[in-house]
């Protein structure tokens, strides 16, 4: 890179497998007015610095000052609590290198680890005050190598955004102590970490130093695992990722955010090391987690305890566990392997789960969140529990998500595009300046309230060159236009290409129709059998409590009442200024009171009835439980045909 | 009671509230010819032996020799690991007073007992060797009053099955110590431990003894629960039953078997202090589980993670808990409240978990156990796990269930009968003799196989007096007869009643027609929609993989593709010799090929339909999993009517 070159998460080296090139992080500018924009610019002014307050509240950084000798007390939060201020730290970094706004946080964190730091490298403030006999003893649990993973990740993002700040040497240097000491350490051993994270981390860190030994120990840590050496633990090999060698798994399971995190570090040293084995284990991989275990939202895990996938088509939606962090995890290795393999579906999958899964995490102004995100939430749900709470909260006892969250929305902008010499592709689509290698094009657009994209074409070489424009896979009868003329639009690989010499003042238009639509799910999924949801575009849409009327044939109706007519298709309504830009207009019908109904009775026996038909209003999912607490559901059942 | 007569669980006082009276355990005999009889004789044959062993090799009776000075060595296993040695005794008094047979294991853990309890009566192995520091510090997690519960419950057994026996007037002697210590320490107090339990087996002592602090305190433990004085612990109050007090709680909720034992006890309670308005919140929150939060098994508990209820009629199949524990919970719950009431609906439900949630716990030879009972098992399933093997298990790191299986069946034959001095009360149906107060009668029967009972007279005295007969709320069209003669059958309680002067010949002859049936669930049961599940008088059926056929139409085919066929109903086909006496014959339909289908579709397009018709057989689900592994349902979509 050259000087003053900054860049995002994920950068393959010239030498990479890639199909697909990220942009500098500093080619792209989301437009404020635009989702994805006033998404980054909530992060920024809202999630950000609510991030570090809590950090100081819960401890966190205190925890830190205790190793330092500058805080007493006892260790406060998670033995991995250090992960949240690195997690910080690294959306911190990205923030500093979107909008040059480096806030006290940056400079005081970065002098905090350098202080704290031991001379061999090691850095984790549970261990270095008050557990120093367990130091490296417990690798199945101790995340010291996940610590390490998150610190070292922080760093990538401090070289990538402020080579020249002062603070981001100074953890670069402190991560790379810390890798010095793990390459040290762990470079000819059979060990590995019970929580994948440290692999990515030390490709990522290879990418940035071009320091061969930091890729091979990652490259050894993605082969360590699979030979039980991480023992039982308390819920089994698979939790810990150290079931089966991962070349050889063709199945997801186990613990879904180390399954991912796993994965996007296999592919990271698969890219990098032309390891296509590798690279074919993670897409497998990645199409058995998408065929039976996926939410429509992108969301992945059914299993509260202990964080899992599920068994092949488990997916409750009233019990998804569809941890924040796994929609994460699920965006950035869809990443990963979108641009070392240029294959579509990775990016529909980014477009799903940003839209869904993790959008719907954050409430509207941007400092209460979900950790666990269902799809349904029952009339009469206890949410009285941190781990099934009706409502978002500031803060976790276990705070991954959050900060994962701030870092993801501080470099969203490097994941919309991508470019090389021949030309640009679009993948997520939002208003934005793209400019890069000579090339300035303007992205307008209400997306996705609306399904026209205008490209223009403020600048360019005189070069042809080919802009390529994704057709989600939700999209039928999409059209293009340029300069207002028509033109052949099939895109059989999922992109619409238009290859020429571009001028100054060309104008694209990309047309992707986006009726509100009815979609059921595979008949193995047994927990939404005989319903539907409600789509539009990218969007998933629910239906809340807070939307049914109190008065007319919904009085007293619960959600759990209502049933989709479908003969009568959701109309699309725009917005009254309320919650959403664009609402869902649903015809339903009403059964009969339920509530005396025997908990089992005779099939031959009467059906209850509808009782009458109304129409309610379905909101983007994304959107939900920022109005007064109440039920909620995606799936709802279909009626029966009326005889 | 006399010096000789011997009696059972649950035996309120004369002064007590109680519809129905229970029988001395003497009164009946289970014939072991019968499927009740046999099931106790394997637990005397085998599970109590197994118990006695894995005890041995867990080192639960190490455990407390390392109190007495006789072991070495770590504490082994979870920290209440002293209730499987209590659990176990107790069923092994049951079995003596049952049998008259006393092991030498009786003999052994009586002087155990009082070798190693303290000198003020404390009795916990865990805390007297290795954590005295913490004794009563800790009751929200500590379980210490849990495990004195069971201490105690285990010298109710021995003091009403053996009372003259040595080793039982020993460990009454040894839980009366812990008892006085509870009375002395807690009389005044507003705590209360975290896991109810203490609060039956102190109103069961009182039963026993006349003791009346114990009744009191048990009476302050039930009324010290919901003032929060517990704290928020990992999962919040309502799991540790502290969240609302019993008399004003509507809605059972929190870990199960907490909220049924704390029940239990506060039947037991409510029942000797005359307390109308307790007894009132029993029945509620009882009816509260019954009408929203029951598997048609009568198994409760659909959250793995917290062992709790779960939201009303959050109900799914594959991941029901329904914990073995929890269903005994229910069965014992369900017989105090029989007792107190009279209510038909109570005896209803023993019948359904006995004969399906509780009898499917167990593999055929009595010697391994499910903890977590569900009603589907996926193609698929990833059973490595303790926490949902695919096979029962010959023991757990928490064994709570097997032992508490041995107590039960151990005593099982105490609940079948009630009995006073107007007449006789039959509940549960199985070839038994009952001989009590001056009567004798022969019940036979090949219940649940078949639904004719015949009870025989061969003593009575000279006064009226009424046999009354249970008719089950599963049936429809049963008839009676005396003597050959039909007598009006009308049961507007549940119960038929002959009154008259019976003599030794009589014979009576009670019809329960059990045409296989197939039922479906109340709609707000959104995980089983579209489903019905085969049931045959008090048994629920389920197809496995192992009676799939491997040639015709279902080669190939997994328990995912089939659909039931509603015009064709399953047809009763008695036995080949093989698991059971009656399998069923179930016409289905086999699902074209469905693997390739993508997770979710547009409504629509077209659907998947049906490829093919077959017959393939159902057994009782308390049978499943006795051949090779694999998947197994309860409940199985019902096919859409054919176009």
């Amino acid at each position: 890179m050259t000087a003053h070159e900054i860049h995002g998460p994920v950068v393959p080296t010239e030498q990479a497998r890639s199909v697909f090139r990220p942009l500098p992080a500093s080619a792209v500018r989301l437009a404020p007015d635009g989702l994805l924009g006033r998404w980054q610019a909530r992060n920024a002014d809202a999630t950000l610095p609510h991030c570090v307050e809590q950090l100081g509240t819960y401890g966190n950084l205190a925890n830190l000052r205790r190793v330092t000798g500058d805080a007493e007390g006892e260790f406060a939060g998670m033995w991995f609590a250090d992960t949240d201020v690195h997690k910080t730290l690294e959306a911190a970094f990205w923030e500093l290198g979107r909008s040059g706004t480096a806030s006290p946080f940056v400079t005081d964190t970065a002098g905090l680890l350098e202080k704290a730091q031991d001379p061999d490298g090691y850095l984790d403030s549970y261990f270095q005050a008050g557990h120093r006999d367990k130091q490296w003893t417990e690798l199945h649990t101790s995340h010291e190598m996940y610590t390490a993973g998150h610190l070292i990740q922080a760093a990538v993002a401090a070289a990538r955004s402020a080579p020249q700040h002062p603070a981001a040497q100074q953890v670069l240097a402190v991560a790379r102590r810390f890798a010095d000491l793990l390459v040290q350490r762990y470079g000819r051993s059979a060990e590995v970490d019970g929580h994948p994270e440290i692999e990515t981390a030390l490709a990522e860190l290879y990418r940035v130093t071009g320091h061969r030994p930091y890729l091979d120990l990652a490259a050894r840590f993605v082969d360590n695992r699979g030979h039980g050496v991480l023992g039982e633990g308390r819920f089994g090999p698979r939790y810990l990722q150290d079931h089966e060698p991962v070349r050889q798994a063709t199945e997801v399971t186990g613990h879904v955010v180390r399954q991912l995190y796993l994965l996007a570090g296999a592919v990271d040293v698969a890219v990098e090391t032309g390891d296509t084995e590798l690279l074919a284990a993670a897409e497998r991989l990645w199409d058995s987690a998408l065929d039976s275990r996926t939410y429509l939202t992108g969301g992945q895990g059914s299993r509260h305890r202990d964080e899992a996938f599920g068994d092949p088509y488990e997916l409750p939606p009233d019990r998804s566990y569809a941890e924040t962090c796994a929609a994460i995890g699920n965006f950035q290795l869809a990443w990963r392997l979108l641009l070392a393999t240029g294959k579509v579906k990775y990016a529909d999958e980014m477009e799903r789960v940003l839209y869904n899964g993790i959008a719907g995490s954050t409430a509207l102004d941007g400092t209460a969140f979900f950790y666990s995100n269902p799809l349904h939430l029952r009339t009469g749900h206890d949410g009285s529990h941190e781990d099934a709470p009706s409502q978002r909260l500031a803060w976790y006892s276990c705070a991954c998500c959050p900060p994962n969250l701030a870092r993801l929305m501080a470099s969203l902008h490097t994941y919309a595009v991508t470019g090389d010499a021949d030309g640009l592709q679009l993948h997520l689509y939002g208003s934005a300046t793209v400019t890069a290698g000579g090339r300035t094009v303007q992205v307008a657009t209400a997306y996705p309230w609306d399904g026209r994209i205008t490209v223009s074409i403020s600048d360019s070489g005189t070069e042809p060159w080919t802009l390529a424009l994704r057709v989600p896979g939700w999209c039928t009868g999409s059209g293009l236009t340029v300069n207002g003329e028509a033109v052949p639009a099939e895109a059989p690989d999922g992109y619409l290409r238009v290859t020429r010499a571009w001028h100054g003042g060309d104008r694209v238009e990309l047309d992707l129709p986006m009726p509100a639509r009815l979609v059921t799910a595979h008949p193995h999924v047994d927990a939404v059998r005989g319903a539907a949801a409600l789509v539009r575009g990218p969007l998933v849409y629910c239906v809340e409590q807070a939307d049914l009327p109190t008065a007319g044939p919904l009085a007293g109706a619960v959600l759990e009442d209502l049933e989709l007519d479908p003969a009568a298709p959701p109309a699309v309504a725009p917005s009254d200024g309320g919650l959403t830009p664009v609402a869902l207009r649903v015809p339903v019908r009403v059964r009969a009171d339920t509530s005396p109904a025997p908990l089992y009775r005779d099939v031959t026996g009467p059906p209850p009835r509808p009782a009458a038909t109304a129409t309610v209003t379905a909101v983007p999912y994304f959107l939900w439980a920022n109005r007064e607490p109440g039920a909620m559901r995606v799936w709802i059942p279909l009626a029966a045909p009326e005889a």
